[in-house]
């Protein structure tokens, strides 16, 4: 079976970074399929890298390897984490862009040694990519470093419930189609309010006339905002923090 | 063999969606070699999707399955198809994206069943990743669905003859360079007019100074407008649908 | 053992003329590993093509074949080079973009045959990617074309010193994080000027507050200035080819 290691970075391509994680990975691991999830998280976004972890880690094959490198504090004190959780392994920076596979019970995290030569502004190919490669070759957690105990977690804000009984919550993030996705979950909710307007709960994009906000249960679960054949975000002047409310009638 | 599956999109990469699909290929077809095309097509540029189709889907091997999602109306009654034409799979939404392949003599396509479960805002992951996956397996299209007997189909506008002889067609896209491509085949013609421009044609980009406009046959044997050492469709106000016109004198 | 063909080049991936160059090689060497190293070069940036390349290219395992094409003289006279070097394969055009390999002592270069149907406007797909198969398949660079014996070399530009003992360099490139990279070796090093400000070498971002501009000796041994979760190049006013001066105290 040819192990598979997943890249999901803040890096772009045009620089070579990538590409040199790339080349130490192969080099250690010929027959790993390499994939890249993205290098356009906006730099240094946590927030955003841990969000696009949430959705897919799950979705590849037990024992796949993901890269996970959004690291404003490289070189700092900040560990280096290896972590196994529901038969996957993670790599990335202790900052919280784990936090989707730390969460879950019975997930288990090392800190990294680095290597004495590690450059102190490139753990993702100095330290991160070999990581990865040991790991896809079959290494055990413990090989890699010392159990972290104590882990940044970074957690979706919750929503709170009002005093008229309807819930109060938040956009998470704003997609590339300029959809809110909010932290919101679609059960028996009916309608939502969002900037003053209130909108029905619908089904599909396809329920509403062009050029018409629509709030719908995306495809994690969440309810988002959406505009057909437009953009939300930028229509109804949506960000990540803006309130969004739910009616439960 | 291992089997090819290309992924071609408008998601960007940075939300984690085109992830998920990959994760779904990866789990079901571990040995599969998936190449991402891009998803950098502007959002909801079914047109954009088409074009780049037709230049590259049949470049790949027999039995490549090309995905291509390009799908504003993803969840309302627009079916989802699989197509077979000339020994390569296609799967993708029933909007025009597909065209290239199902203007060939000889195709076939079938509406996809929509799994119960299918998130109505997310048919890559739910619907395509999972047919590509069978078809990459081995499955046989009618194994995945239902003939589509009246499948929507995108053509290129024709260019007309005008009165004097000469043949007016239009810019058909503008490619990342500026370069401006037409619906005018290259044989034969002696120059384009253009705004009111009337440029020779030529070989090649070198053929004219730094900074001069050019005509040109390009790659796939289309007359395209460029300008060497820079971006003819911001310098000569280019755009999709711009009147070219075609010389024979 | 699978061959790895490695692409990097400025076509963007909108288009689907990188798609076209994966198919052919795919249709060639069906059990390659295709690895995209970046297509987001800015268009027509010799340069910035082969600062990337100096980067990734000794990542890779021996035997890797790295295509590169940023390629404006595409379709004159330029040659199209196929190079051997520290055990690697590199292919494109003869502008100076595969100058790190070709500076490599024992380095060799032909000049490819151009096929008699090339496109003048895409030898990406025609020539190069065809060139690249080739020597996956194990071909000798004999095989493809004839010695070239005077090619185009780029090199960083050296620094010199100054009267006072201190050193004047510049910047040879800007990163996506803003980073301002310089042709200063960072050996012995005590402080930078820059645009007035004197800035002490420092070893990580995190040695300085949030927002404060530093320097430091960035992942490939060479100087950078940097600002702590900011952009360098934005805020202090850097581009390519801003002095930068070393200085010993």
């Amino acid at each position: 079976m040819r192990p598979v290691i997943t890249l999901l970075t803040d890096f772009g391509t045009a620089d070579g970074y990538v590409a040199e994680m790339k080349g130490v990975i192969l080099t250690r691991v010929p027959e790993a399929t390499v994939v890249d999830v993205t290098h356009d998280v906006p730099p240094q976004d946590v927030e955003g890298g841990r969000l696009a972890l949430a959705r897919f880690w799950r979705r590849f094959p037990p024992r796949t390897v993901h890269v996970a490198i959004v690291d404003p504090g490289v070189g700092s004190s900040r560990a280096a984490l290896a972590v196994e959780s529901d038969e996957r392994f993670l790599v990335g920076p202790d900052n919280g862009v784990l936090s989707p596979a730390l969460l879950v019970s019975g997930s288990r995290a090392v800190a990294l040694s680095i290597p004495a030569g590690a450059a102190p502004t490139f753990h993702g190919r100095d330290v991160f990519a070999p990581a990865a490669a040991d790991l896809a070759l079959g290494a055990s957690l413990d090989a890699l470093g010392s159990p972290a105990l104590d882990v940044v977690v970074r957690r979706t804000p919750e929503p709170r419930r009002l005093a008229d009984g309807s819930i109060e919550g938040q956009v998470i993030t704003i997609d590339r189609f300029g959809n809110a996705i909010t932290n919101l979950l679609g059960l028996r909710a009916q309608s939502v309010e969002v900037n003053g307007t209130s909108l029905a709960l619908r089904r599909s994009y396809a329920d509403v006339a062009e050029g018409e906000p629509i709030a719908l249960v995306g495809s994690t679960g969440l309810i988002e905002i959406a505009l057909r054949d437009g953009n939300a975000a930028a229509t109804l002047g949506l960000e990540r923090g803006s309130v969004v409310v739910l009616r439960a009638r």
